[in-house]
């Protein structure tokens, strides 16, 4: 069976013994702050690093049990019923249902190669009055695509005038396997984003350390609302992460992800054009976890589901990353945690699958 | 100054080098289980352990960041506006926040020393109609008292006939200064409990373990609810606290904390005894954290914490405690994390306050 479902990381990329000396280390060297009860915050020392990396204060940065859950805090301080959040469409499909449970109208603005359509976003505000735009501008997901700077700079230009905040996602940023970067939202227009990141991509996702970092306001309306939730943070995963950061482990360990990545996005790409060529569209991903795949045929996602389950196969319905639903037709392939030889196997059996129908 | 606000567990009984090694092993024995995305239920093989210990399956117990955060994933999933809650007055008062954020009309039933007051507790089913009813059986936070077995059969029986959900809060009951363990609810009505324990008191509130046991259809649905906020806990926590307690570490550091606490609790009774006799009234607890005070002046909180302040002395406000808010002459008094020194001199200080107003 193969598994082209969920955005794992490769098991087999996690420093293991790095991670069990650090988190040791962190444990005696922070013993008190990481065993007491602490700031609702996070660790201190971590948001202190990442508040520098940034250039802001300390309490601009929370951490978190993995991003969701601050996109989670975000929809409880600042949505209330009715309230509209605009995502791109498709978009992530837990972002989507977090932001609904809190009874939000989401609306879904038709994405490019090159991030959003911004004429119909414009459309859309001014029809919808938004509070907020959700965006994942680095390597997104479902679609592995990435927004342009200029478009970049025209959402930040929508959120002046027209007054929204931006929750830009990017926790596959650092994971570029080609081109270079392309400037954060949040570095244009500071005042009106959350930018959230994560080290769940980076290191792993069972340590659950997400972060969001943003004007000091809203962050200590969100901070108040974790601290009504659990007091504070699980401290020795962010205690274990600072540990591991401050030793200067990070850049070879992205280094390592890019190696490990870059092969297996390249043979996606080259099974794709040789598989599906006639079979349906993508854009081509500069990094991330995702090629997102659009069926020229007319189908519904479970019929496509149970047809690949028959072929060995296993695919996530498209219609959860659609804020109107109409994503029967969309395939999000993740790549990072299958080797060369599954993913060809996977394309071709998704192939035989689609011709099938 | 001393602090008599938040129920902290003393910092010198944390077993640091232990639980770093603890973690060590643990990330390098479960390295993948710990590293990768697991279940949302939480981290296995602790499960299993405490599923065991009370004869039930794994999937009825669900793993979080703290107890509080499984009392948020309760009210989330089981209340609506409206919904009707019970709690002992007082109770503790993040608990009630947690309730009323949900939508929860949070209704107080009076406290005896023994337990809640059982007739007044049926009158209260009768006219409110609750859903559930959240109670800390064993040294209650905020007044130190334990429910009586003949009343925890009483509340079995309310929610048997009323078709009621025990909440049943016992992250105090190993610590346990004198006197005999009492059979939890949990034990009398497993099908209509849902019991809530920790690892916060007995190891660590900053590793963040809380835990959950109930009836598997209820466990599914507020597991759902963690999942969608989420995905999986923060897993290192919870290996580290499996690895602690698969060494055979956990009996003696619980002794441990008997030995430190017992005597700080002494102390504070025989300071009370000796400073606050004609002041106030106050249970006498056979373990926990606190006792709780009545002053028998008529005094507002705000007056009460100022006048502490000017004396070295900080509180908490009594009213938080009280689901009616009538909680102004409420003294919480948190004793784990002060030396028998500090204690003596802050219930001084709570004598000459209390005689000044």
């Amino acid at each position: 069976m193969i598994s082209f479902t969920r955005g794992v990381p490769a098991t087999e990329a996690f420093p293991v013994e790095a991670l069990a000396e650090c988190a040791a280390s962190a444990l005696t060297t922070y013993s008190s702050q990481v065993l007491q009860y602490g700031s609702f915050r996070g660790f201190d020392p971590l948001r202190e690093y990442i508040a520098a990396e940034y250039g802001l204060a300390s309490d601009q940065v929370l951490l978190s049990q993995g991003a969701l859950q601050i996109v989670d805090f975000i929809a409880r301080t600042l949505i209330t019923p009715g309230t509209v959040v605009l995502v791109e469409q498709p978009s992530y499909d837990r972002v989507i249902k977090v932001f609904r449970r809190a009874g939000a109208t989401v609306v879904g603005v038709p994405l490019q190669e090159d991030g959003m359509d911004l004429a119909a976003c414009e459309e859309i505000i001014r029809q919808t009055h938004p509070l907020m735009a959700y965006v994942i501008s680095d390597f997104q997901n479902p679609s592995g695509t990435t927004m342009s700077e200029a478009k970049r700079r025209g959402v930040a230009a929508l959120a002046e005038q027209y007054n929204l905040l931006v929750v830009e996602d990017s926790p596959y940023r650092r994971l570029r396997y080609s081109g270079s970067d392309i400037p954060t939202i949040q570095s244009m227009v500071p005042n009106r984003t959350i930018q959230l990141s994560s080290y769940s991509k980076l290191l792993s996702p069972g340590l659950r350390v997400g972060l969001a970092l943003g004007p000091q306001q809203t962050m200590d309306r969100i901070g108040r609302t974790a601290q009504d939730t659990y007091i504070t943070p699980a401290l020795l995963p962010q205690a274990t992460v600072f540990e591991f950061i401050a030793r200067g482990l990070l850049p070879a360990q992205i280094e390592k992800l890019h190696n490990l990545y870059r092969p297996r996005l390249s043979e996606l790409l080259a099974a794709l054009d040789a598989e599906m060529g006639v079979l349906a569209t993508w854009a081509i991903p500069q990094g991330g976890f995702f090629v997102g795949v659009t069926l020229r045929k007319d189908v519904k996602a479970e019929t496509l589901i149970s047809r690949a389950l028959q072929e060995g196969l296993q695919l996530t319905n498209g219609r959860d990353f659609f804020a109107d639903g109409r994503g029967d037709t969309f395939v999000r392939l993740p790549f990072c945690a299958l080797t060369t030889e599954e993913i060809d196997e996977g394309v071709r059996a998704l192939a035989r699958v689609v011709l099938s129908l």
